[in-house]
């Protein structure tokens, strides 16, 4: 059997109607181009300071994308088989064998992000030119793991080649920071920021809590079994994250509470947390409490909120058993923010020069909730479309259902979140096209004036992204650039 | 810099698709031109007694909108600088002043449908034809002022040029109904009427609850610290505001809890009330019985009841403290209709004598729980899409989502809902246009013949609204007309 | 007045757009004439084992329909001007004159999937060529009535005009299953298989439970008094449910409640409930329960199980009680599944080879719980939009909602859920067109290849069902294609 050619359509995305259609296409040439502005992402920074070749493709493209994974898991294929890690980490699959299963269900991802994003890397990064199917499993496999041994494909290059004006990764208040400080002290210039994201020593139900307040205290000097020292850590890593690049803060929590406690209460909570044993209900009040505390330090620092709510963690128990965190068995619950946000709010949501982005998995909350609070708060911003809702038909349900309560100013541009650094590109594409598109039926319908769309277009890739993360302010720190400039 | 030119292009709204755009536009023309009938709103109707002119620009379009000092307020502009009046009840800033800081900040409405209506208010009523900019603030505060000056901007004039057969406003119990009576007394023909809206004295924690019950009893020489004299004073009021024109009561509760207490304890309950500090579950409890009190005088007097629930008042804490109530900081809530509307409806559900209309402000429940309800409750009718959804993505949704379960018949009509007087005349025309572009979608994909959508425009622009507040039946009071005709 | 024709359009339901519409009316062209397989319905099985003439038309198209009679009740008419039966059994209402009834009033489902399924019906089974209305409602009924008495309106010319290869229908665990026996021991070769319903016995608090349980020991020969007899009782049951045909099983809860509760633990409630009176916490514990222990027969002998939660059944006090069950009253509520199928979903969720087909009347859980649990666990399918959401406009937010995350691969393609016999075919057809749309969009918008929209069209129409409802796998129970043979 021939193979089936592989190409990605000019148009891909944008509404059929061949008016609508032009108008779309219209704008998006002037955003096509732009640099990407990544953020909020999860990818490894060791990546871009060892600069070392990647591996192979199913290690690279497969294992550690859940997206693809879990689709596979739920029609019956073990992770085993597609090269994921359980927790006593090896796996034993070759990985030509795990690529071969994936492309034989490859059927799975149609009309998914992820077959848009698949295709796009395979075209663009690699060149290929035919379908990915069990018949072109080995060819796919070839031809990409021959590009990764070059240098054209080591992370540094592909960097360059995507146009990425600046990149976020996440870390841990317990990581050293080393890889960015490498990346700085390297004399390559691409921009490699990181996030401060404190859930491990913020969160009393994270695995390994206890010992990681504990390397807290160690890394920061600071007595972090009393309260002041324990905010006063935070205080110190934030510092060194801003030094290291950091605009921003980020907050995984599984509910969008927060709180707003007397000083000798919040004393009170956090002594029982330390003690060991919280119940549920003091575990959920101390991270309630946290982030009125990370707000509070964000307006001495100028750090940006990021609030992710919302996601039951680990839903799946024995595959949390066995294979551990975050692999593809995170879903979406129910999320309260009018409710659960005001005690934060009545504190600092009046502050103009405080940012707190929101995100939400729960797209009722979209135009019930979320609109109304970032369209009256000058403290609030919402975040893209996220996770799950990362998609053509997710964006364009978060456009069409904040836009005409908070406008398209109350938004902060898109985020890829991913550890899929080749999708990178193939993302921040498909956020533009849909963007495009959405503004291209508002000119449509003559809701908007083509002027209007094309400064919108423009801002929706590139210009609110940088304004919100305060990309465009000199940085806090300034060690950072000092760093860099050394 | 030269301005760019502003139109309102005649297709505005009307899907891109030109098969389905040439049955919108001539479903429109069938209804474009029908008079305006306005059954829920909250224009002050001294506007209509006195006469007088409006005062200023931003006074009149700008101080009293919180659809737009809300968006302005999210990006960091104060209120005191859009002349919206503190709690003290003063403004320093000069109108001309506040009106520049809207029209720099005007970009931030692009896309919502506050946008549409100023536009239309702009073009339509004032005959201007650049873009409002900071470039052309002044020009607007000119033409605008010097217009209002003239006797065609009188309240009365403005209301015959929008071709408004009935206007409908909103009146506390207490409200004595002056200006209703003078408008009657006063030989001008348009109609103004009143809606009995009792949450100040139904409501224990309404702000003054206690000093509006005295007053209450006050006005109506009954006594209203007893429940039965309390029920008493109600229907002397219902009685007089149906002398007044009303046909219909409105109920703003956070919930749409309701009850059907016995007798005995409905008493006790009350007793509780009016004793003081009653609990959040006693007042919740008494809302909830009230609207079960409220339908069953619905039942006698005729007057159409009115539920809008699911909004968190108030809920920016230091805001409500400086400014008081209605400034942009409500937030709806998740809502529950199914087992909160039950007791009412197990007791008068089945009345096809009585009219409830509800709104949401929470989508999600449209599918789910409004229309299921409305498509089977005689007395249950579905108000159109409300506040934050009353606009062109909200009313699709709207009709997305009740038409299959609950069909056309089972709705209302369109509510303008504003203060805004000046863009009723935009608000129903945007309304009809949306209407006729859902009605000509079904006609494209042959799920609806065109003299069904024809017919169908002429009754969601003008027949449903008559018929459901009873505005084609004689009034039940008569007093009112004989007001009229005196 | 002449009469309004009426006709099918070829294009009905496909997207406006000329280049759209092409794709979908291609797609459709390949899927039009497939067979019907309906795993999932309420047809009476006795009209296909004694195929004896429907008696007129408003007994078999109005009387048995809730979309229908509830509109119209909602709108004052009363269920007996309809020839719905009240508790008593009877009802007084001439055929004739409910059938004028309905034809007067049909103006009422303009826009609803009635009028389409409606249509169809008249156009294609009865060849009517004029709409239904006060002045044809005569007309109608005679040419019904007519074509009733003939020999190719029996069941089973039906059944096979159809094109129905599988039909399903739903009984109680009571059930002797005489008419599916009878019908395979007929000689007819149309296949009409039954579904294991275990409400009545598993739900205590279903209508008359106690005789249901003491019927069920009397049928089964256990001990339904005991824990492990009770569940042997079902075993038996399951066992001969497949003997006549059944490949499921289906459940219809308030919630989506699960649990997993020990051996000790379940007894003792067993006790609780079998002594009477449990409390409504015991009640919904043991529904909990028992969705788990069928799973775990399910593994056993191979049924797919359906959970059919959230419709909050029985509204009406007052209509429950002179009318009965199943009449129109019954109303969607918000329903949990993440935390509420945990239970489950940690005992046997990641076996493959149990299938749990999940539906919903709550859409905002198709992209937030649904969609991502289904995308991940092994033993999960999405059911098809369900009951209010089985129409174009609920199919297509189903689709939208619920493919990026869990693709196409983990839904089962479409169930007719029907009483309305006559309606199947144009259900189904309804169903074909909205997903052909869809597809048809996905190529427009160069998401999706048309060679790959072809294989999903047949999938989804056709494919999927038959997967995961087993009908293509060999009979377990083996004792019904003996009868079949015999």
């Amino acid at each position: 059997m021939a193979h089936q050619p592989l190409t990605l359509n000019p148009d891909r995305l944008f509404p059929a109607d061949p008016g609508v259609r032009a108008i779309a296409r219209d704008l998006y040439q002037g955003v096509r181009a732009l640099p990407i502005i990544s953020p909020h992402g999860h990818t490894d920074p060791s990546w871009f300071s060892l600069n070392e070749p990647f591996s192979d493709p199913a290690s690279l493209l497969l294992a550690p994308d859940h997206y693809l994974y879990r689709m596979l898991y739920s029609q019956g294929v073990p992770l085993d088989a597609l090269g994921v890690s359980g927790r006593d980490g090896g796996t034993h699959t070759d990985p030509r064998q795990a690529w071969r299963t994936f492309a034989a269900h490859v059927h799975l991802f149609r009309g998914t992000p992820s077959a848009m994003w698949l295709n796009h890397v395979f075209v663009e990064v690699f060149g290929l030119d035919v379908r990915l199917s069990a018949q072109t499993a080995d060819l796919y496999y070839d031809v990409i793991d021959a590009a990764l041994k070059t240098a054209a494909f080591r992370p540094r290059a592909l960097f360059d080649r995507f146009g990425i004006e600046l990149l976020a990764t996440t870390e841990s208040p317990l990581d050293p920071l080393d890889h960015h400080h490498a990346i700085a002290r390297s004399g390559w210039d691409g921009r490699v920021i990181t996030t401060y994201r404190p859930d491990p020593v913020v969160d009393p139900e994270f695995d390994g809590f206890a010992g990681a307040l504990e390397a807290f205290g160690d890394l920061t000097n600071e007595d972090v079994y009393c309260w002041r020292g324990y905010l006063d850590a935070h205080r110190v890593r934030r510092g060194e994250f801003q030094a290291a690049g950091a605009t921003a803060t980020d907050h995984g929590h599984p509910t969008a509470a927060t709180a707003d406690l007397s000083r000798a209460d919040a004393e009170a909570l956090f002594a029982r947390i330390v003690r060991g044993g919280a119940s549920a209900a003091d575990a959920e009040l101390f991270r309630a409490q946290m982030l009125t505390e990370m707000a509070r330090m964000s307006l001495d620092d100028g750090l940006v909120m990021q609030i992710h709510p919302g996601s039951f963690r680990n839903h799946n128990r024995a595959l949390h058993a066995a294979y551990g965190r975050d692999k593809g068995a995170d879903i979406p619950t129910r999320t309260d923010y009018v409710r659960a946000m005001k005690p934060l709010l009545d504190r600092f949501g009046n502050e103009s020069s405080l940012t707190i982005i929101v995100f939400t998995l729960d797209e009722s909350a979209y135009a019930r909730e979320l609109a109304p609070l970032a369209g009256h708060y000058p403290a609030l911003r919402l975040g893209p479309a996220w996770w799950f809702h990362d998609s053509p038909e997710g964006m364009r349900r978060f456009r069409e259902q904040t836009t005409e309560t908070a406008g398209f100013y109350n938004t902060v541009g898109f985020n890829d979140d991913t550890r899929a650094f080749l999708s990178i590109p193939a993302r921040h594409d498909v956020s533009r096209r849909v963007d495009c598109s959405f503004l291209a039926r508002l000119v449509a319908e003559h809701r908007l004036e083509l002027d209007e769309a094309a400064g919108l277009a423009h801002d929706l890739a590139y210009g609110l992204v940088k304004t919100a993360y305060r990309l465009d302010e000199p940085a806090q720190g300034g060690a950072w650039n000092s760093l860099k400039s050394a």
